[in-house]
């Protein structure tokens, strides 16, 4: 049976899901987006994403055309009519469909929703307990980085690479800092066992999971540092990890083929791991 | 009547013009794109843009699915079924749509191709014997502008902000030095009458309109220099101007409130589209 997915209002068959040629989420990249996990059929951490959403919205001035609970109320029929366990709910909100082509927009369009659901497993995830390589890669994006927008052709270029150099992911380098990885947040824990992350600004996503984490991180006595690192002190990590809504917490072991630690998940990342997913579990609604 | 539009094979109404909403292009702005200007109903440049088209292509690995005789013919028959004398051909091609949402792809999937014809009056234009105004905006696009890709959201912010100050335009400043306009190319005439304009690199785009008017303004023997300038060397120039496809050249007579020169068309930028519409008249086919 085909995936149900939600265009504008409707609930329809994946294969006739399609938008006009003129929306401006197709020309302009001129859109915004937003996953949210699902654990037992309920979803994860949802409000922190759809505050998100709003913010991510209000920077751009685009209106979202249904209420919080009506896109709530979308997010669990679509859960419901695929029967799904676990995975994600996706949402992309565009400015809408014009006329015609122009970069200027009236205020008055009319924004295109759009929402489908991706069963994965999570929780049970041998990636997470073998852990990833990545490679460090120029951070080419655009500066505001804390717009969940959809201009992610740079994420792709960079995952692409990141693949054809045998690893999974990349950890973006930008004035020779870590920003974050390629759809993720990025950590280090030092010799020392602090934990270390970049601070928010407009260089990077201000992680839903990321939140989860570092309030984990402090009920669990662990130091943290919110500061720049380079990836030289990321190569001299006791451990590496990334954190995002879909892969909650996945170890790095390797970075630029250097492994950090002993090669293998570190502790902290599975701890803060299994408490997120524990309090996830219990949160979920 | 409806205009005729090519979707993937297909003419078809533009409101029956759509996509999957899988598709890469509206996912993750996974996709490049041209406008030819017509005149006459007739191509101007389209060698230079289907160049262009074939470089963007190479640098992010998609396919252009169709063989360069057929895009031609495509664009030629859009032309003729939506009788346009005078306007563009917009062009956009995508990396295509998977079957669910990844930010890796696969090497073998089908393109998505789009074009679009719109009518639209570039000779007679009452903004080019009027001039421009435009502010200076922050540039915080990607740093591979030499890549036409649909990453528009930029552009499109700038110049909603251009508009709200009562400006046509933005010109887009980077480390102190003007890059490009909102979605042209930028040039000024100092007070010695030296055509300046910043150098190709992977700031700007390597605008076809530009490859053209130098070689006019060489022909003319206008002392020309590729070099960087700031907006304040445009506040104090004597004529500033942009060109792209389809404004060709449009003199810019303010910037910032700034008045530029007397603050109306200069004789070099309106000698240069006079010098271009003539020459893109005799060339188009």
């Amino acid at each position: 049976m085909e995936r149900i997915v939600y265009v504008n209002g409707a609930y329809v068959p994946e294969s006739e899901a399609k938008i006009s040629i003129f929306d401006r989420g197709f020309l302009f990249a001129d859109a915004v987006y937003e996953v949210t996990s699902v654990l037992d059929g309920k979803l994860v951490d949802n409000a922190g994403h759809m505050a998100r959403l709003e913010r991510s919205c209000h920077e751009l001035g685009i209106k979202i055309p249904v209420s919080a609970e009506e896109l709530v109320e979308i997010q669990r029929t679509l859960i419901k009519k695929n029967g799904v366990e676990e995975g994600g709910v996706y949402l992309q909100l565009t400015r809408g469909a014009e006329s015609d082509r122009d970069f200027s927009y009236s205020e008055d369009i009319e924004p295109t929703l759009v929402l489908f659901t991706q069963a994965k497993q999570l929780v049970n995830s041998a990636i997470a307990q073998k852990g990833i390589k990545v490679i460090s890669y120029d951070d080419i994006r655009w500066r505001r980085r804390d717009i969940k927008t959809t201009s992610l052709l740079p994420a792709c270029l960079a995952k692409h690479a990141a693949h054809a150099a045998g690893a999974s992911d990349v950890w973006l380098i930008e004035d020779g800092y870590v920003t974050e990885g390629g759809s993720s947040n990025a950590y280090i824990v030092t010799q020392e066992g602090t934990l270390v992350t970049r601070p928010l600004s407009n260089d990077i996503l201000h992680g839903i999971t990321r939140a989860a984490l570092m309030k984990l991180a402090e009920d669990s006595d662990l130091k943290i540092e919110e500061r720049l690192f380079t990836i030289e002190e990321a190569y001299a990590a006791k451990e590496a990890f990334i954190s995002s809504a879909t892969t909650f917490v996945w170890p790095v072991v390797a970075i630029d083929d250097r492994e950090i630690g002993e090669g293998k998940p570190g502790p902290v990342a599975m701890k803060l791991r299994d408490f997120y997913i524990r309090t996830a579990r219990e949160m979920a609604e």
